[in-house]
């Protein structure tokens, strides 16, 4: 029987990554779960699709939730413009309203559906932009409410583990590592911005350039 | 200026009392928010549009998250019948995967967008169908999450406080309170079908008869 793992895959270069992770640590039979929550452009979903149909998933679910219903953010309000990256200790405006805690909600809802009980999101508190829902302390007070609300935890013994593999990561060493489990990161998206190429100004841009210099490689979504 | 307060808006009973219960202690610009998430039938979301219509409401948001996706409970999956009730301790298959942290989550995305800082919910553990989130262990540690993975919490000191103000009330009581705030419950449905009249055989039912028995009152719904 297949060990089974849920991987939040938005396709970016974590998600990508934490993908690779999760089967190089045991787990072989892997979902994968994907939101259009009403962000800009769908760039980084489609190569979710493209790492998925790479990767041999299970199964790969995609959820429509438009969180721009409400907004709050310049990733999903048409009225507010995706900064570049300032060196400031402030959280962007890129910081999608509580984004990490609705993700890993209906996370644990599927992952409950099909009795999975390991749960893989990529987020880092290291080279980070500052978004209080990457950070240790709330996935742990996360795990411990899925834990409280869920059936296979409270009545049955089950309970749901979170994964943040490279929450204490430097992000050279989380792509050293992925090119190490064979990773495309041609096949991953970070860019905020939907243009052709990613546009390098981004928060999003210049955390991925800087890894990837330090990691000593080039990045290959750059030059394909 | 208004004091806001967001409500969990199923167009059920408990959540219909709670829009009352919530101005009646003193908040006076009240949101809204109900999901479209996959259940069999709309009837209960009529009744929350109706409800908000006649409460006066300052925003109700509807939600469309298809939960049917992955199923794993007979209000979402065709393949699974709603049952009658029973009297037993056993969970019914009507629990939804995590719903009740799905529904958080999500109302605390657009609460922190709103700079609102109450949630209500009506979610009870008396007279309940032993769904183990709506146990106050359960809003205890989705609260600490919402507080831990939110700007307004973590970075301005404002965190968010989810009431449950009828977790430990009679069901019964609660409909004596709700009729003294003047809420008309022929605007509310419970039943977990969609048929013409509530069935009268499924647990909601079942709950919300012996309620209103209990209480001295007719259902204003049967009568309609």
């Amino acid at each position: 029987m297949g060990k089974k793992a849920l991987v939040l895959l938005s396709g970016g270069l974590d998600s990508g990554t934490a993908l690779y992770y999760a089967k190089s640590i045991g787990f072989n039979e892997i979902y994968a779960i994907s939101f259009l929550y009403g962000q800009k452009h769908t760039k980084e979903l489609n190569m979710a699709k493209k790492l998925a149909d790479n990767f041999g998933i299970k199964e790969h679910k995609i959820v429509n939730l438009d969180m721009s219903l409400w907004g709050g953010s310049s990733l999903t309000d048409n009225s507010l413009d995706i900064p570049d990256y300032e060196d400031n200790n402030k959280i962007p405006n890129t910081y999608v309203p509580a984004r990490n805690m609705v993700f890993l909600s209906i996370a644990a809802s599927y992952a409950e559906s099909r009795e999975i009980y390991d749960i893989f999101i990529g987020v880092s508190e290291v080279d980070y932009s500052g978004y209080v829902d990457c950070r240790q302390t709330f996935i742990t007070a996360m795990e411990n409410a899925i834990n409280q609300g869920t059936v296979c935890a409270v009545s049955h013994n089950n309970p749901i583990k979170i994964h943040a593999p490279f929450i204490n990561m430097k992000k050279s060493d989380e792509i050293k590592l992925g090119i190490s489990l064979g990773i495309d990161y041609s096949n991953t998206w970070s860019c905020y911005k939907g243009t052709e190429k990613p546009c390098g100004r981004c928060d999003s841009c210049v955390l991925r350039k800087k890894a990837f210099k330090e990691a000593g490689f080039s990045d290959p979504l750059l030059d394909k």
